[in-house]
């Protein structure tokens, strides 16, 4: 991943952007997020006409070493596996919200413990079965994490190839509640405990069993000395493909929409190795996942939806690309004060 | 009106509803407030299989006393005529976000200040040029506000023989960020300096007028002895027109959705003549405008988006459909655990 290059997006049609958006026939500032998100396309495509082409949401699915043996999730390990087969039969809720939205679905193995059959919707970037688990040493070596950032960085090209240049990310991956925790606590110097929640259900008694393990994960590992190495003790191999994609997206010049917890957390990662890359991203939805709320708090974002959701899958991010189509549908479409011969103001 | 009868909704199916929303692949409740949508549509349809079919909007615009001239309104009076100009032309905010939706949109003079020609588009219902100014006398006779709320549930009752059954209000009136800031002073008892805000756009000074005016206004009119008797005291006739179309959509068991400052004023009074209607509201957008954040509190609902919009038009309702839509899409396209062979928890 050293070879990609991230530009800060430019400003240079920042004031064009911002009078177009103000000569519409609304009160200024009354599309409140919409107008931001417009402003936004505008920057990344460097045009005062952005477009939403080919959306499109690529799930990466992981295991975790730490899930094998069901102390932090209250879902046995083996439903990652079973949900990617939900995933290819079209029955889980990234599918429902991707018919509903004309969103593209990619579903990438990026390490589930479990062998697939080839199918034709499954991508298969199988870095193993699953991580070790963190409690006893670093989830993945060094060269295995950057692996996985390319393996997400050549996914995103594909499509970017095809013709998308708007991006959401989704994950499945039994425990990596655990996993998000571990780096926001590393990349924000909030405890660990604080960046806990009850992931897929967890009642009180678990989570107390959570913290405990992962305040113990932490101690165990010397802190690690770059945002690579961090990914690679405390990640996962779909929360690395992520980081990776995401930074890909970015260099591509790609709006990249951020779905929950855990992608949020591959964002910390990827901002810490390349800052510009939040110039290309729209977060999506808050989680009620204990702890997105400071994980976002810490970047400076507001998310576009608070829907209560903590589900994972990019379904946060499907839901909220209609709003950004809608922000850029806006710009191109609404008539101006000129054109639709509506008095501005008086004073 | 009076022959309304709104019925709550039907309890029969909540228990096997929440059953077929907690048997779908997916922690309990991590749908958040989609799983709520979910219910609320199955009770309202009374069946496990609801559907949103034909969804529209109805923009009612009218004029009113107190905007003549200009002491509580940045934008002249004009505007109303003039936006709904841009409504006809295809250019206004609603226009954009309808045809981005597919929602079916019709525009409804409810009392405009001017005499349009006839246009495919507009249906004229018109009850004057204007309302009086409530600084003065009450914005219409009581006759008058039941004639308007009998039109706005003709509108509905057209859309729903068409075979609507979800539909959504929107407003255009310089002025009436004005009278629903009466409305909701009237009756959730909070003082009306409190209900007011900026409205299009309002700076400090005018602020400050419009309060001090309003306050006249509630002095001026001994409390109103009904909730008819309030609407017709400081309502507009675009705002009567939403009360009774609200009231009919809800007779009907239509889905209703309730956009931003304005149209919860108007629920506000629908909810005094029939409290039932509530059964069938969602509330779709927290709308930016000062007080539409303690009208839902005293309503005790919680919006799906807050965006910082302060447009109305309707364009909260819009924004919001497609949420709606992926709440009874994913209670019936979902699979369960059992279809999907996938594993529920194993605590």
């Amino acid at each position: 991943m050293s070879n990609i290059r991230i530009t800060p997006v430019s400003q240079e049609l920042k004031a064009a952007l911002q009078d177009k958006i103000d000569q519409k026939t609304k009160p200024p500032g009354s599309l409140g997020k919409l107008e931001g998100i417009a402003l936004q396309a505008g920057l990344i495509q460097n045009t005062l006409t952005p477009v939403i082409q080919q959306p499109s949401i690529i799930v990466f699915a992981g295991d975790h070493g730490i899930a094998a043996d069901g102390q932090v999730n209250p879902f046995p390990q083996a439903v990652t596996a079973q949900m990617v087969y939900n995933f290819l039969q079209g029955g889980a809720a990234i599918n429902v919200f991707c018919r509903q939205y004309q969103l593209q679905l990619r579903v990438v193995d990026a390490g589930v413990n479990h062998v697939f059959a080839a199918h034709p919707l499954l991508k298969d970037r199988k870095m193993g079965m699953g991580t070790q688990n963190f409690l006893h040493m670093p989830a993945m070596s060094l060269d295995q994490c950057k692996l996985a950032m390319q393996a997400g960085a050549e996914e995103v090209t594909l499509l970017h190839q095809q013709g998308c240049n708007t991006i959401g990310f989704g994950e499945m991956g039994i425990g990596n509640t655990s996993a998000a925790a571990l780096l926001m606590s590393h990349f924000t110097g909030i405890p660990v405990a604080e960046c806990t929640g009850t992931g897929t259900g967890s009642n009180a008694q678990q989570l107390a069993q959570k913290r405990a393990i992962l305040q113990q994960v932490m101690a165990k590992h010397a802190r690690p000395a770059s945002p690579e190495q961090a990914l690679a003790t405390f990640g996962g191999f779909e929360i690395a493909m992520i980081c990776g994609a995401i930074q890909q997206a970015a260099a591509l010049q790609m709006m990249v929409v951020i779905d929950g917890f855990i992608v949020t957390a591959a964002l910390l990662a990827a901002v810490n190795m390349q800052p510009a890359v939040k110039d290309y991203c729209v977060f999506a939805h808050c989680s009620e996942e204990n702890g997105h709320k400071a994980m976002l708090k810490h970047l400076e974002v507001a998310p576009l939806l608070q829907m209560d959701m903590r589900l994972g899958e990019g379904t946060g991010a499907a839901l909220a690309i209609p709003l950004i189509q809608s922000a850029v549908a806006f710009l191109r479409d609404m008539a101006s004060f000129n054109s639709a011969q509506v008095s501005n103001r008086t004073i």
